[in-house]
């Protein structure tokens, strides 16, 4: 096969997801290694993850490495260049959905051990800590413009300096992973910061396919917010940053 | 809009603040998901809010981004040149308004969640461990003394030896941020380490004007401190530099 | 003595044990300072000691600071190159044996307060949460697959963009200890990540020989799978990179 | 004042205790902030410590910044050239002296809110989970062995491999810091990882002298392992180091 970046956004956020769900489930599935670890151990886990997705589609063939809609939208408003779309998003939605049937797979046996069944829904999609539409999405709405703002000023590190070294490449996915890592410390304390609409989306799907034993529903009444919400502060920071002609 | 030391510098701190207090809120609230997640949270929360407040800050403008008018007196004696100080400390006021701000819509629901008013007061101000005029001064004033010297130590490695590399510049933040969560983890158990005059000063004045129900006051009374003795810090840590010809 | 891939191999080997199974020694034993740290430190320490052993590899004389006969077997596939086999997996399964007649040592009055055998033989071998042959040996396969894949996507970062800097290449070590570290809070809550076909068997061999008090019994009936896994996994990630010509 | 390899010795091993103490203190201390914080907090405390510790000895005169008369004796018995050794360690014992100091300042008001003497002691100086002096001094040995192996394998990977890029020099001192935090989280767990004879008497010492309330006796009897053990540790990696023509 050849790398593009179709396969590096699919594979990337494939690992993103396997990566990312996977520490969720290993905290608060029942008689794992790492049960009730607490949210050091859960925004650490995301942080990495998308450290090594980002690794992963690079390599892959994704130099941009989005792994998220809303980043790819943020960056298309940026840049009033919407043509990466169509391909990014679709790879996105599928890599998402096989890293969640990852994470079924990997945390086979701990399915039944758990009763709880939003426990278990937890593995794949975001809830509420306090359901509330109107705060919940405004909380998805300013954790993801943080994070479109942060990723280019990031960029803007790496390259606006170069005499002084700026940030060499290989180290800017490690610094989007901090980012993810603080967005999750200090903002995901309402929604569970999806901050991504495929990362609750594909999962979400898997979730209502996938033969887990006594699952329950899939919540898809709040399904719309982490998709719709990310979007919309994508937006507004795209808009914001090319005001300010990044 | 144009990017400008003003804008970077209230930008950058609005960040920090956003989160900075943001990640006190998670812990402290109730129904969050890191609710009583402990000091390793707190402390990393913050010291990776400092880090995104420097790039977003670089990024609008703010080639120093200070975020913190301790920083910036500090630089002003060690330099002799106090020119920054008045377009540097009202943009870091009026960012650590709005970062308070944002960290009430944020947490929204969790206000009213949350009966103890001095829990509430925490997301948005220090308050001693043990209140004590004359340590809680002294520890404020240690502590804010060393993030100086750190800050210089730290940027004196980046450009003392070109020939081996230095630090990157790009990687600058991060190592700041951890100096941060250094003094966070080791001498922040007294006062909760303000350091920064408008990280508490700013969400202090948001608490008394905002609508948060069952608040209680905002004690001003120690309010002071966290304004009084980093700066008295800064100035001393200045100084010493200044000796040692930095 | 000469640095050589052998004395590498097996020298950095040994740092990986004692550190790793140290870590792991700190928080199930009795009356450590450690005791029941729970499972950030344990991943962290893993990770830490990932980068270490890489960084003492290297200096003894092994470039490559395998560590772990899964890499050196997926390399060689994925170069279609098996002539590091025969040297390197030797010296990696004597320095996992060493590593752990280290931790044994260190942790020395330790053993007897802990009347656990579970607990005790957990410092030097890994067992799974939930037991189950096949669950657990899909968890290990796709751990290490994951663990090649990634170490090959860091390699990529490092050499395919020179002009902005790559990955100085003593960072390296540090993202690798990093995958290890995501690995383990993601991946490692069913069969405790061993990912690593000496880190098990080495020291479960030394458990069976040394004079523990109340050891109970080393668990060979499980052994195979963190042999065997690894090395599975290894091999098809090693095929799928062949296939997009890494 | 003139930079010197005496000031930065003094100085930066004063902020190693100031930072390193500082989070005993606020663990183990009644009523602080990080109160019962846990092993997580300590060690990443530590880590940190030395890293801003190196920077800050760096930058005020010693390009070396041992900050500890093991890794001192160790460089020695590597070069073979013992003439720093009397200018380094006497600056670090009054640097961990006057460290000491700072820490029973920062903490002031904690030491009466805090009724066990073991606990006030630990804040200054080392004490072994289980005593037994044969296995305490073997935990020092073999710790402080792989801190001077580990720190010239660090230094290694900084100059070996120019045309990589080896590690920014300005990095290193955050490599050797995550070496400690690694120590501390694997090693640790037995005698609390003094690895550093000025880290453990100078502290001790000090607290000796302070007028502490209540504080106990200073534990002589013990405080030997922590200045011998470490240091024969050091001999032995240098002369290991030396072998290997390093």
């Amino acid at each position: 096969m050849q790398p593009s970046p179709f396969v590096g956004e699919l594979v990337g956020t494939m690992v993103l997801i396997l990566l990312g769900n996977g520490v969720v489930a290993n905290v608060v599935l029942k008689k794992t290694k790492g049960e009730s670890a607490g949210w050091i151990v859960i925004t650490a886990g995301w942080g990495f993850a998308v450290m090594i997705g980002i690794f992963v589609a690079n390599a892959f063939g994704s130099a941009a490495a989005h792994l998220n809609p809303a980043v790819t939208v943020g960056f298309a408003v940026l840049r009033n260049d919407y043509s990466q779309i169509t391909t990014y998003i679709p790879a996105q939605l599928i890599g998402a959905f096989l890293g969640a049937i990852l994470v079924w797979l990997q945390y086979f046996p701990h399915w039944k051990e758990t009763e709880d069944g939003g426990a278990k829904l937890a593995c794949f999609a975001t809830d509420p800590a306090v359901r509330s539409v109107g705060p919940n999405f405004l909380s998805e709405f300013i954790a993801t413009l943080l994070l479109i703002v942060g990723v280019v000023a990031i960029g803007y590190a790496g390259t606006s300096d170069p005499d002084k070294g700026g940030i060499p490449s290989g180290v800017t996915p490690y610094l989007v992973g901090l980012l993810v890592w603080s967005i999750g410390l200090s903002l995901g304390g309402t929604t569970g910061y999806a901050i991504n609409p495929v990362r609750d989306l594909g999962p979400r799907i898997a979730h209502a396919i996938l033969p887990i034993p006594n699952k329950g529903g899939s919540d898809w009444g709040y399904g719309w917010i982490p998709v719709v919400a990310p979007i919309a502060g994508a937006i507004v920071g795209g808009l914001i940053l090319r005001s300010f002609s990044f």
